[in-house]
């Protein structure tokens, strides 16, 4: 009998991804929604649920009958996502849901972390070793959360798994984020007013994150994991990537916007413990194939 | 008017001395209890509660209408307390008080924190820099409770500060724990059967913890801060003390039980960042006053 696991966020940026990847290696999938679907993976289940909500919890608990749980689900990844309140209830949510999963007899969590939690003075982030000192709201909440899980596991002698996707770009990326910024402007003919560009960020395509989550899920691994590339590039070297795909260089205006004022000059991941881990993943798109996927979205779907 | 902080666990080991000094310091002091009161901090107000429930948690956070919220209650600390599973509920219900506290307008919570947060691997823990990389359930849910109050403090424009105790020993010490398992054994005249005792350990006197947690409470300071006397003495040294004191030195057996696995030779608290802080704090207590204080409770309510 195929194992069963809940997939939260399964519907959104990068859990679609993984709902994907986990259907194809033989999961029996089931995804939790607050949203009517009409492009979902073939083979899944979704189930209507307000994850913020006691009452929907227990009933998808009690209906999926699952041993995994890939808890992806957060708040829409929109504007102003690092400090916004709605924070505080996915963290509640997420322990709530973590709870009702493991009292119900669930044997594995893996959850959907973020480069946000490490202290991001220290550049290169290296799993359980660069300190967890996060400067954001969100990265603190998820730092709560993968605590508390982890407290909650070792009570019930559970298994967690963290992957940490650092930057994420892709089809579907909210309008707000930088390349879908980017692309949207430049097909429109518009300019973009972008910061300098000059800080080092490791940027992955969607997909490659979902699968990386769903591989973390699959697997048997416990502990922190970075999902991710281990390269940094510019953020302006993405910005012309796009440019240059697009054709329209001359609209992207860099230095016309000052950059966030908590963001450090340099984040990126340290691989080497996924790439030890044994982990049946590694990403596939590099910057040029990603960019001209995301591109090729963003067109189909104008 | 005086300001009202709300002191959970006021009944307990450590809080009752917190709750004497901010009695002394002005403040009207709020103690939820789910014990009958029958020695109470005089001036201090105790109300019913049993901080697990939802309703009682509003009720309470109605009643009090306070502006600060000091957080020691957690399980009784008695043998076990590591890995217990009620660490799960205290997890919970200190973010599900935490949240109440805040969305009635609460300005500060100060919290008990734990020496268990930090990566005892690292010997001298150091605030801002010793990575907390907990190694028990305890610790693992003081974490994320700490992480969690600082999202939503920060949303909700509230300071937050931590007080990490380290070893604390003193009157109405649980039997379970080394120092009241010793003075009761050598009082009745038995045998205590102890650990090598080459463990360095920072050990507090519970008033001057309950103190030191008083004095952030009533500070203005955010962030985490270390309440104990930065000397490691050996766990031995603490229980010869004990010996000399009540004269049955021979009673004292020491390497007749294995030292607890997951304690590392040396935990210590790096004091400097308390000592800069301005904290109108400092301990009062010697070891040799401290046991001899010890002693004098046991003997007087044994």
């Amino acid at each position: 009998m195929a194992e069963t696991i809940i997939v939260t966020g399964g519907t959104g940026f990068i859990g679609r991804h993984a709902v994907e990847d986990l259907v194809a290696r033989g999961f029996k999938v089931i995804v939790p929604t607050s949203r009517d679907i009409t492009d979902g993976v073939d083979g899944a289940t979704y189930l209507t649920c307000d994850l913020t909500d006691a009452a929907d919890r227990d009933k998808l608990i009690g209906e999926a009958n699952a041993s995994g749980l890939l808890h992806i689900a957060w708040r829409a990844a929109v504007s102003g996502l690092w400090g916004a309140p709605e924070n505080i209830d996915w963290l509640q949510s997420s322990l709530a849901l973590g709870r009702a999963f493991l009292d119900a007899g669930g044997q594995r969590i893996t959850l959907c972390g973020s480069c946000g939690e490490y202290d991001w003075t220290s550049g290169m982030c290296i799993e359980d070793q660069t300190p967890l000192r996060p400067n954001t709201i969100y990265g603190t909440a998820k730092v709560s959360v993968m605590h508390g899980l982890s407290a909650m596991c070792q009570t019930a002698g559970a298994t967690l798994a963290t992957g940490r996707p650092f930057f994420i770009y892709g089809p579907r990326e909210h309008e707000s984020r930088l390349t879908a910024y980017v692309i949207q402007c430049l097909m429109r003919g518009e300019e973009a007013a972008c910061s300098h560009g000059m800080q080092l960020r490791d940027y992955s395509h969607v997909a490659d994150v979902g699968r990386g989550m769903a591989a973390l899920a699959a697997s048997n691994l416990a502990g922190e994991y970075n999902i991710a590339t281990g390269e940094a590039v510019r953020v302006k070297d993405v910005i012309l990537e796009i440019a240059k795909a697009i054709g329209r260089p001359e609209l992207v205006k860099l230095g016309a916007r000052e950059a966030p004022a908590h963001e450090p000059p340099l984040i990126v991941a340290d691989m080497a413990k996924t790439r030890a881990s044994g982990l049946d993943w590694a990403p596939r798109f590099t910057l040029e194939s990603g960019v001209a996927d995301t591109i090729d979205w963003f067109r189909a779907n104008a």
